[in-house]
């Protein structure tokens, strides 16, 4: 199809970053450009500001000026450092863009980001092939929702899952110190793999979160006040993680199909409504005083120094193998970065290929039907098995062993001194 | 006024938390269970669950039989380990208290919180004076507030302001990347130190937060609209902290939801209205699409691994400095542990004193006046001054240098694609 297909062209690298930030999409940035400043083939690297609105607008930058210890830097930098963009390019612009890559000789065109950019990287890929244009597009997978097709996990998953973990380590300390309710929201609008990480903490019978609730189970408002009421009865407590995606058994998401409709809000993030709708129905419903919800945000995509090594490496080196990949293949001229696990005896590891873009492109995946326990409100131990290797080493919560003093006999003058109280 | 004042009773050592959970309550409950033990005159540390409730149900724990190692895991672990209470004790539990005190043999009481919790340890003070009880009482202090009156600042507020801190300093990042309108509302009743946090991981010139609004400075949504155009039509975006204290010019807050605690205090954390209801105003008032408002809830307080080593350092230093107060002075009987600033030439550090419970209890601390910048909606360099030595040393954010690369000219066949847009 395209002209010396075996043999790679000579040309500029343009790397670009879009959809969400990630705490570690700009190890993948670094990746890309390192690799490529590596071969003669690449005569140039250069980065598009704010995605493909930057190639439109020739919006441009240099990578050869940067310092090394401002790549170092950058890569330890949550958000996207070349600004970011949520636009699939039209017909008209996907032309201007080919205009733009053929003035300044792009031949390798890597972007960064989850299936709506693999999508934008497939048609873009797609149209250099109808114009004859010789290029090289590379998706460099990120997304902190994990739901990316053909790939064992995403790069800024495990970071985003590690925020989560700990959050919930933490709340759920919090919460048995002060007891009640306690909901947070997780983001995720349609897998569940980031709200499912709020489980990997775990380490007591006791320890929350008790329910976990994903997008890919219907849900059902009466079996969630039911499920709370019975943790509140057992524990005088309950932990709850929500994933901001919810949805009724009519696929609704959860606002618009309650009784009460007055928050009434379809975008999932940056609002604390579900959170707030959710613990009123407890309070309305159920017989305890302090009920709160926690809307985590967009601390979860960006919050610096909570980063898990395994992500931070992984993020760099599919960057890295991308560039690798276009540069010395003869026979893979354009696709996404994939992970699989090679790991043995338990331990740990992956091996990176190159998917076609078509596998990855605007296709979503969900929350694996074995990750979900039988009850629709937790995680199994498969999933644990799974995540827990992505996240980085959790701390160990101390615990008192608590020996009680045993109870002596105080004066009767009032019963609420000697009697011990239940709860 | 005590009989035997000069000389240390013999007895039992009883230490309880109260008020919201910190990062670092438990290294200041392990540090007055470590200098406890090491003292002759006390015959035993015991720990009272859930505070004063513990102590009136005889819920208590014997520290003796729990292992150094659970010990430092435990001072590492945010929340309170022996649970907590929100509750002021009436003159009957205050009785009740003294009942359980003499059957145990209780002399040294070790109460850790904010200045409700100095408020109790004062009760129990002035009461056990009243009934010729030999009891040394003393209130060791924590707050993420910050709102103690004496001290330089408290246990806790630099872990929770490390917490702020660096969460700005991502959501900035975040919101470069994806420009719009980004709110985050913070914890913090009456004092806007917390907030004011927000401001310390600025470092260029168009870092946000861009606008930041304490409970000191009377909040007016006219202003506060005109001072966010501001910023969208200066730099496309605007990052901006607010407490969930803020109050309009009748001292009314913005939003409340109603609910009341034992102490008077009006519940405003768990809950995302007030984040909600700003960023309606701005979305209805101003020329916007992208508006997103996030509560940081109790993750400020309880977040793992997001610790200020100079705030556990001191936390567990206040512990062990009110019990060696307490056992060996001839003097101090009862007070709170204050800290106040010895460092020279710039370099920082404290030291350690007793001051009467009066002085603490029930009162607050305000952000000091020269804290907050004339405009009302920033904060000073003073401030940076004094709060940024509390909170460990901050990453170093990568920026690119960004070196434009010459604009080429391109098939005209479109204007979009040679017209370099602005923004």
């Amino acid at each position: 199809m395209k002209p010396n297909a075996s043999k790679a062209p000579r040309g500029v690298a343009l790397v670009g970053q879009s959809g969400g930030p990630t705490c570690v999409i700009n190890e993948s940035l670094v990746g890309v450009v390192r690799e490529a400043l590596r071969h003669k083939q690449i005569t140039a690297v250069y980065g598009a500001l704010h995605g493909i609105q930057g190639i439109l607008r020739q919006e441009l930058i240099d990578f050869g000026s940067e310092k090394a210890k401002t790549l170092d830097q950058v890569a330890a930098t949550p958000s996207a450092a070349l600004g970011s963009v949520r636009k699939k390019p039209t017909p008209e612009e996907c032309a201007d863009i080919f205009d733009v890559f053929r003035a300044h000789n792009v031949r390798y065109f890597f972007y960064i980001g989850g299936n709506d950019s693999a999508e934008t990287a497939s048609i873009i890929n797609r149209l250099a092939a109808d114009h004859g244009y010789e290029l090289r597009v590379c998706h460099i997978p990120k997304t902190i929702d994990n739901d990316l097709l053909v790939t064992d996990h995403c790069p800024g998953y495990g970071s985003a899952a590690r925020f989560v973990a700990l959050a919930h380590v933490g709340d759920n300390l919090d919460n048995r110190a002060l007891r009640g309710v306690k909901l947070n929201v997780i983001m995720g609008r349609h897998a569940g793999f980031l709200t499912a990480a709020a489980g990997l903490g775990r380490v007591h019978d006791d320890d929350g979160p008790h329910l976990i609730y994903v997008p890919e189970v219907p849900f059902d408002v009466e079996r969630f006040t039911g499920e709370v009421d019975g943790y509140l009865k057992k524990l005088n407590r309950c932990v709850i993680a929500v994933s901001e995606g919810i949805a009724g058994p009519d696929h609704q998401p959860v606002l618009t199909t309650g009784e009460k409709d007055s928050h009434g809000n379809v975008q999932l993030s940056g609002t604390g409504a579900l959170g707030d709708y959710l613990a009123g129905l407890i309070k309305s419903r159920l017989n305890v005083s302090r009920v709160r919800a926690d809307t985590f945000g967009y601390l979860q995509r960006s919050f610096p120094t909570v980063v898990s090594p395994v992500d931070a490496r992984e993020a760099r080196a599919v960057g890295a193998f991308g560039v690798k990949m276009m540069v010395t293949s003869r026979e893979v001229l354009s696709g996404s970065v994939a992970m699989r696990r090679t790991g043995k005896q338990g331990r740990y590891g992956v091996e990176y290929f190159i998917t076609p873009l078509e596998t990855v492109a605007k296709k979503t995946r969900s929350l694996d039907a074995r990750f979900i326990a039988p009850s629709g409100s937790d995680v199994t131990p498969a999933f644990v098995r799974y995540a827990l290797p992505l996240i980085g080493e959790l701390p160990v919560a101390g615990r008192l062993r608590g020996k009680r003093v045993r109870q002596r006999e105080v004066e009767a003058r009032q019963a609420g001194a000697t009697a011990p109280a239940a709860g």
